[in-house]
């Protein structure tokens, strides 16, 4: 998955070992997993060459990253026909959020 | 690595097999490789939730794809004592850039 960091989104990354990010659409930090419980355990961080990505690898609890139920945000290929799911649903999106 | 694709070069990408981004800093599409050889052929592409974040999964020529001469931007990881180089460097920045 990607998604957004300010500083102190990584500070409480950093305090909690849990990943802590900073959603710009709501203005305010989101702890991942706060809703759904799928936190994120942080194993390890990595910076690039210019400072201005950061990886995080990390032990995902209840085995999905994504708001959809997929294991990864990136579940759907591209191909000449269109998008193609290639991704397993891990959760039903309605079951665990309760809209 | 990450780097940012805009319409122009999501397109390139296509049209020619290989990873085209859009440097924003000189505000002109980067064939990436185009100066140190080490081009991404595209195996697949994948596009995230909300498809606003495209994946792609190379072959990168030259084993390397940070301009630093590191397989990944990524090779540095965050330790309590400071940046920690994790990668191998593949080539040397100096030789294959000639400033």
């Amino acid at each position: 998955m990607m998604a957004y960091m300010n500083d102190q989104s990584y500070a409480e990354t950093l305090r909690t070992g849990c990943a802590v990010y900073f959603s710009r659409s709501r203005g305010k930090l989101w702890r991942k997993g706060e809703e759904s419980g799928n936190v994120q355990e942080v194993d390890s961080i990595y910076l690039d060459c210019d400072r201005d990505t950061i990886l995080l690898k990390v032990r995902q609890i209840g085995d999905a990253a994504c708001h959809r139920g997929y294991r990864s945000c990136f579940y759907r290929r591209v191909t000449p026909k269109g998008l193609e799911v290639v991704g397993e649903q891990v959760f039903d999106p309605e079951e665990v959020y309760k809209k």
